[in-house]
């Protein structure tokens, strides 16, 4: 088969075959197929699109590029929730522990921060001592003893999603919905699940800010899940101001560990923790509906055994317990501020995508792969859209290591909320619910 | 500057300032952007195009990479002729003694043969001893003694482009119409041209094939020649069967020679060539209308003086005179046969993309850069579209010293032609002209 003529198909808008597929991807991967045209097909797929079949083909083709987790010797129903990526979004720290209080283990693979939004990885080594890279041995120990285990993909999982995800990367060829679908689904069916519960973000702080495009984002990744034998569930979730309270490494886990220790917290994070949770329940047959399933995780949160789960994961993977059971240790940051709001009014809306790259300019995120992480670093947001504030009170706290950082980030805070007379926009947390039969609306099944 | 930013501005559809084509340009040149990231522009340049001024700064992008050639000392108009490639198409040879006769300097740079079309280099080269890399000292010199030179580009010439293309060919970027101006315009413009005239090819042998879009072609051709202060007129010209009798190199050489010789020829091939000659002369200034400059041309090719400027071409530039003044010495192919019509009627047309690409595996072209050319190699027609045929009657004659590409040329050749019971179809061979006004009927001019 010939590079270029595989190229110019895609290009000229044709279905490429399962073997072309799989010969330019085999190729990549062992180098005779250099970067070069790797990216022209890339771009090319930007344009032209893959149909499910040729999706499906991509997906399993980064799939068999590597090796598999065999999960088998573990019983029971293996359930995972991955999300797009946000900010604040740290629902996976509470979900984990909780649905695997009921039983159900829960095999987390995650990644690290990306662009303007946090990763789980970055987030638990927030956590001195925790260990993300586990062996595979390792790491079904921790499913086995502790019923959930978060850990950075494997090097062996998925290789040409890898080399792939690193040239799309900086040739402009990102925001490829099917490229993005292959990319999650190869990893996620990789790790040995039996069902998945998707998290798929729209708004200003979500990758893929328009609706119909993340729709087809979230149509797609399920439809890839059930052909490959999982069940599939995504709900569609707004992603226009930060998640919770709390945005940055370790603000994310000290807020986690209130919620788990007491049981509730900020609304929208509880809300949404609870919909994804009880989503998995009732994808691995806990619970007759999502609605039960909701009501069971909201029963079990204000127990004591997700927080206990949350402490023996921790224990088990070389983090410093004494800071989950007293975080006011946490090492204090060397610089504070206030982000405050302008004028008297309602919070309007922030521009999501700019609180997210504020946080990775006082330290929380990266702009290059090599640059080191401060956990310290973030913001504690105490208003949140709809809220009412007055001239000069406090819409966020901030606290960075960087002090050059501090003055750009107050004028780009400014700039990234809207005030106004009256509250009048009304985005619902949770939008839709896609499934194997098509989009529904989230209110009919809670 | 960040090149992943440009890529996702055109991939976006935006319009690219000068600054950012020329860093883009200047850091590939210098290895600071690597391949990746070029072919994934061009695959965007591809889909979204370029605006006649991102075209032009692109252009002259190609120009600065390299030299440009001063030809201030040569006195008179310097005009070039250049085609976009077809098969049996040999006008070069025979135009450039025409025009240069008027005293009017031809300074051509040509290329080899790329695909299913012949290259004018490889022609030349069948003359035993020809030397086409000349120094621009020797191209100079050649130009005053002789009035005309035809040489390769040299190295030092627009090396963007050089660089560039090589990647465009193995990443099915080449037929983007503002590449493709940029590249042909920035080499021209650097031989030190005072105008220039287009061959732009249409029909099934042209690169490009449908009309619409080789008009868009040669509209963007002439408007970055005129921009660039080249007075340039392009003729849209017919490629459905192959021009003139003979395909391959030296066969292309022998048709050329006859015609200079005898002052006559095959009819579409003296036309066009007639068609362009006039055309420089009028672009020159040689004659007040292109019809008087085709008068002219006529005239002089029955005389004797651009036979004999071609003879001392050939001296010159180290090619064997006795080749041509005795065409019949040349080395025969080891093998020849005929391709005969299967049925009787009128032939209607020729899939000449189809006998390009029977011509380069008789050894007249290459499938790769490093294949070796066989100059014996091609083609000799006895039929044209609208001639009337007998089965078992030959079309041509075949010529090849390898004998495993008989019986699939056979084959190939068979299903190229289509013969009807009457000739239906007739095409101009001259179509357009178009001039910085826009385009015209060709009829108007002549």
């Amino acid at each position: 088969m010939n590079p270029v003529e595989i190229i110019i198909k895609k290009r000229s808008g044709e279905t490429l075959s399962k073997d072309e597929i799989s010969f330019f991807i085999k190729s990549y991967v062992d180098g005779t197929i250099p970067d070069y045209q790797m990216s022209a097909l890339a771009m090319a797929i930007f344009f032209k699109g893959l149909n499910d079949e040729e999706t499906v083909n991509l997906t399993f083709e980064m799939l068999n590029s590597g090796e598999t987790i065999d999960l088998s010797e573990i019983e029971n129903f293996k359930v995972d929730k991955h999300s797009t990526g946000g900010v604040g979004d740290k629902t996976s720290m509470i979900l984990a522990p909780l649905v695997a209080s009921f039983g159900l283990p829960v095999p987390m693979m995650s990644g690290r921060g990306l662009g303007h939004t946090g990763g789980t990885l970055d987030k638990l080594e927030a956590i001195t001592g925790f260990r993300v890279n586990l062996s595979v041995d390792e790491f079904k120990k921790t499913l086995k003893e502790v019923g959930f285990a978060m850990i950075g993909q494997t090097e062996k999982i998925c290789p040409a999603d890898k080399k792939l995800y690193s040239l799309r990367d900086v040739t402009g060829t990102v925001s490829s919905i099917p490229l993005i679908c292959a990319s999650i689904m190869g990893k996620k069916i990789a790790e040995g699940i039996d069902g998945l519960v998707l998290d798929v973000k729209t708004g200003s702080g979500a990758f893929i800010p328009q609706k119909s495009e993340t729709l087809k984002l979230a149509k797609g990744l399920v439809s890839i899940g059930e052909l490959a034998g999982k069940k599939t569930i995504a709900l569609l979730t707004e992603m226009s101001q930060p998640l919770g309270k709390n945005v940055g490494n370790w603000l994310e886990i000290r807020e986690c560990v209130e919620i788990l220790r007491d049981g509730e917290g900020a609304k929208d994070l509880v809300e949404l923790t609870l919909a994804l949770s009880g989503t998995m329940l009732f994808v691995a047959g806990k619970s007759k509906t999502i609605k039960e399933g909701i009501e069971l995780c909201r029963k079990k949160l204000k127990t004591n055994e997700p927080f206990e789960l949350f402490r023996k994961s921790v224990k088990f993977q070389g983090g410093n317990l004494a800071l989950i059971d007293n975080p006011e240790s946490y090492e204090k940051s060397k610089f504070e501020f206030d982000f405050v709001a302008e004028e008297s009014g309602f919070v309007e809306s922030f521009n999501n995508y700019e609180i997210g790259m504020v946080a990775v300019s006082l330290g929380a995120g990266r702009t290059k792969t090599t640059d080191k992480i401060e956990p310290k670093a973030g913001m504690i947001f105490q208003k949140k859209t709809g809220d009412k504030v007055q001239k000069g009170e406090t819409i966020a706290r901030v606290f960075t290591d960087l002090e050059k950082s501090i003055e750009p980030a107050k004028s780009r805070l400014a700039k990234s909320v809207k005030i106004s007379k009256s509250y009048s926009q009304k985005n619902e947390l949770i939008r839709n619910l896609i499934d194997k039969n098509g989009v529904h609306e989230w209110n009919d099944f809670c």
